[in-house]
């Protein structure tokens, strides 16, 4: 660590209740390279108050608003204040959020999807780059080490050209109408002001992100059927679609969250002419490799065989199993060593940015809005999609 | 056994190298049930010689063709002649053989795909229905007893109401161009001439015959991509779809030949309203159940808290595992027993009227046929059928 | 096959409500090399009588006792009389039987334990070798070709020098005293007269079987605990023991029936120097191959990339699954072939001569009898053993 | 928590390197109950220095020895002093160090094997009685929230009564001589001053600690085979042994370090008379129950239906998998907490004592020092032991 301190950091969103909030903090723990130092944990400041005094947070650091943070953070002396915030708000609000935190001077870690319209996502990626700040968006899945394995493998050529991807997001919890029974994660997800999309946006998102980081494809075309089938709810929760992706590989994403039973089930296939590779994010220390001519192979966590970047981004040695919390800690981390190379006024090592950034926020939100539209249109629509550089 | 006897039959097709004829054969014997006492196993008669004395067959019940056998065998005492014939040619064929026999009055069991043409196809329904005869296709997959079991769960209702069917068949053999290669079974399946299609005709008819018998749903329409990723491949080799059920559920059919590693994948998952289930062709022993309150159930074959008709269609105790050739023989024996009791005047047990028919024949050749003109014209397009009565 | 004929075979036990003698006749019939010809299925003359008309046997080769049936089809003509006899009688009979038919001159297949006591296996060896007949144990479990290709690779040397066996078979159908509740299978397998030993003799035998098979091992010492942990059974009902075998390995045998929920779970576990082997009866078409260095391999049944002799012992492409009466049916096939050979006076290929044999059977009596003292004993005892050659 | 302040506590050991010193850090960080404020890493200084470094210490709190760091700490103000320490030397200096840090009033976290003889485990027993300070082994496969609901389904009875224990735990990277080879873990743990015994004493006791505490049965007399496989090898890195529990339950017992292939494999079986469990330490997230009568079900972290000792070890919903680190931590969390209760006076919650004690530790080693006995006479030993009270 060049900074030869802990990063700090503060935290918007995740008072008392939340899920992701928790999850956040727990994942920048983990390695002891960053301090949660600040916080405005809810829009009620009785709330933050008391998640700040759970949290053993220096009362003057917890913050009844957003935009107070900002900027009272902002004045404090270069020795004191945070170095980057932790978005954990619902998603209607990461866009402002994080646009006073990057114009305060501050690097962004933000929950996903980045922004509930394109032009925000837009927005943010110009700011990002103006600002020249380091923006970690928490497609956290694809932190886990046997999903890095697999991008490498891609990337080397162990599959050949890819043909054929299939990337699945089945949930169940959803399946009933629990939204309208008090449950408060289902409330606002469910809630198209607070939420942006339903499935598309909570997961299918997270689905293109998996793809997409493996198999480097962009897509070209895709036909969407988008359904609800819980009435009465005002997003989707269930989203099939075929793909073409530039280069003439076909892909199949589905992302659900009525399929009973189901509990976090986010899976790929990828197919192509020298072999195929499946990865099940409930089972992420393993990925298993097929040929035309061989053995089924199963590649294990930990194991010196793997490629650098899978071994870099794991902890612990094989068959001691590492999981959800391990992967969304390698953003953490790997964003967190980009912001201290940032503030020493070094470099990050290559592994150090190997983190889901703006421009796959954007890349993101614009999936969520041509698989809408197609899903209205019940038609192939054009994918193609440049974020702004 | 009504007849007290052995079922004579016939096979055409199924000569030396053929892949099918030996499954059928084993299938057919397995239960003690039926004999194998005439055959035209090859359009050389000289191979049909061979293949006939391999078999310990009467040489004068073998045959130099098909229309002979249909002829001579007809025109044998009662007694002597077979009962019903077994049609294990390639795909084009099916369509005369199996006019010819039904016309000499005889039962049948023919593979399927049934037809390469939905003229054909519902001719022969028709057929079936004038001559009121037995037809049997061998859509062997739906013969497994954890099949039935889920079929006979979605029936009592156990599922709720179904909203999402995902069925893929996945397979790799056909990743390179092996029909250039001197592989037989890759020529034919991949000739159009043939075969009439390729993945769709081979193994998609197969997801699509799975998917209805386990569910009872009908199709409402479809928006498939079928692809031919091997250049120079006449038919295609992978197709995806998107189907919308009459009643509002909603599917993903995938049946894919470059799938490299992918052996014969065959899997279906069903999403209800209270319950899911998911079943596998490489593991047929097992049906996973689940449900939103309680943990996953791992039904497994032969046990007592199994459908009656599961149970019919097993025939060792559990944990020792059946597989391929006893689903195939159920498919067998329950039409055999149903040609026995026809032949005998009597109505045969319901159980023993379990097996695919014509009529599941005509939906199949209707399916390949939405499929190839969705694909081509990159559209959803209408999928609802009803064959000959 | 050199006879240019179906083997004729007879059976003795297998009738109403017998579960092995109806895999017995499976395992014959599949593949069209053997057909039931005659058989003495019961003690009581009206149930073989009866047995012999469900099977279709002509009535006169029904006989009412296995007596009557050695002499009476020793006394057919060569053209007519059976080859070989199949005995699925409980475990008491099978020495008597087998003497009356070898003595007849017929070949025997005869299921496991071979005998109750050590004398008679070792008198049973002696007189297949002085009558020179083929004698087949159906030790099943070693049918199947991932065994086969298992027992390939440590011969082969892939795994270096074998340290550690561990072999299971754990079954819970007998965690109840079910066999006071008027359950046929239980009722005579419980029976110190009619089963000779408990868990034990019915599959702790097979478990001694494979593990032999596969690794090539000789027992030097054992010491077991035998344990009958329902109240009031005459026979064990578990029995778990520590092996050492000569050269030095190490090895656990674990076999039971009262292990609630599990069904047939006969299961290996070889570890060498160089690398390890995993199979499991109930999936039984896979095999898990690790080595110090590479990812674990998955090998599948059918693949080219198999051992000769795994690939003669199988019938369908890869992913189609084989199952139980597929290996049940090598055994039958290849000690059929072995006999044809004799018959034709021709030498039998060596994968024919691929089945266990009598010297296998003394093995498994003499292993029985060496367990049942160590555990009486509480003590390791020589367990050396060399049947009579 | 009680006391309003995270808890302070300082590393013995662990210093650069070391694998389980970082391991107890972040199981230490990711609650945020706790800092790590002190330590004695190495003792070589000027390792124990840099390592303070690296972990962003104030470097007067990083010691050159534990006994200068028991001292100096109980030198300083209650609200500046560590609460509790945490030794994750090699074996052989637990006793002196855990002594040192009790006298000087700290309470303490310990890895396991908690001494290297059974005076010691004793003494340490008693010292921590007579100072009254919380002790916790880090047995931490025990934290696993699956496992904590086997226990809580064998204490309600869901099993009936057990009959048998199969408790293994293969691992395969001592297969070859890699302590002569530079591997600095594999160094220390084959070294018999150091580790006090192989294989036995670094997993054995896993493996015990996890049957006793699910089970809750106790050994009375044990059976063991104690082998060195690797040639020069100073301790045993292979155990098997036969178990007799007070009560008349049997077990089996496998721990191996030269299994070659095998990670980190610890599973353990239950077989009670109505129902059994199965359980593996690389799927922790799963636990199978079967019964007699219905399907396995596979019970799944997270879900409301679990015990509420197993939900209140838990971090995050179901499909979203934990694994070492999170189990690693609850041995972590629950001691924390039964600290500060003491700290503040208070009583702990029920659910705070869960973690392994002193009394655990002394059995464990007395259990090494039977097995060790059992293996050197070949024969069975009695294994009956109470702890110091």
């Amino acid at each position: 660590m060049p900074l030869g301190r802990k990063l700090r950091y503060g935290m918007v969103g995740g008072g008392p209740g939340a899920f992701i909030g928790a999850v956040h903090r727990r994942a920048a723990a983990l390695d002891g390279e960053m301090e949660l130092t600040a916080g405005a944990f809810s829009s009620d400041p009785d709330n933050s108050r008391r998640m700040g005094a759970a949290l053993f947070l220096d009362p003057r650091r917890v913050y009844g608003s957003y935009a107070e943070m900002a900027e009272r953070e902002a004045a404090l002396p270069a020795g004191e204040r945070i170095d980057f915030v932790s978005i954990v708000t619902p998603n209607h609000l990461h866009f402002s959020v994080a646009k006073a935190f990057i114009e305060a001077g501050f690097h962004v870690v933000c929950d996903k999807p980045m922004t509930t319209t394109l032009e925000d996502a837009e927005a943010l990626c110009r700011l990002v780059k103006a600002r020249d700040v380091v923006f970690a968006l928490t497609h956290n899945y694809t932190g886990y080490p046997m999903v890095k394995q697999a991008r490498a493998m891609v990337r080397e050529g162990v599959l050949g050209t890819v043909r054929k991807v299939i990337v699945e997001y089945p949930q169940g919890w959803l399946a009933r109408p629990i939204e309208r029974e008090g449950q408060k994660q289902a409330a606002w997800r469910t809630d198209p002001k607070l939420a942006g999309a339903g499935a598309l946006g909570d997961i299918g998102t997270h689905a293109e992100n998996l793809a997409r980081y493996v198999t480097g494809l962009e897509m070209e075309a895709l036909c969407a059927e988008v359904t609800t089938f819980v009435e009465g709810r005002a997003v989707d929760d269930d989203v099939s679609m075929l793909i073409r992706y530039v280069g003439g590989a076909r892909g199949i994403l589905h992302a659900s969250q009525i399929c009973v039973g189901e509990e976090n089930g986010l899976n790929l296939r990828v197919h192509g002419t020298e072999g195929s590779l499946r990865w099940f994010q409930e089972k992420p220390n393993v990925l298993y490799h097929r040929t035309a001519d061989g053995p089924e192979r199963i590649l294990k966590r930990g194991n010196a065989y793997l490629a650098p970047i899978a071994l870099h981004n794991t902890r612990l040695p094989p068959g001691h199993p590492e999981a959800f919390f391990e992967a969304f800690a390698n953003v953490y981390r790997n964003a967190g060593r980009a912001i201290a190379a940032r503030l020493a006024g070094a470099e990050p090592h290559p592994f150090d940015r190997d983190f889901p950034t703006a421009a796959d926020g954007a890349v993101g939100v614009h999936f969520i809005r041509t698989a809408l539209e197609s899903g209205r249109r019940r038609a192939w629509v054009d994918a193609r999609y440049t974020p702004p550089a």
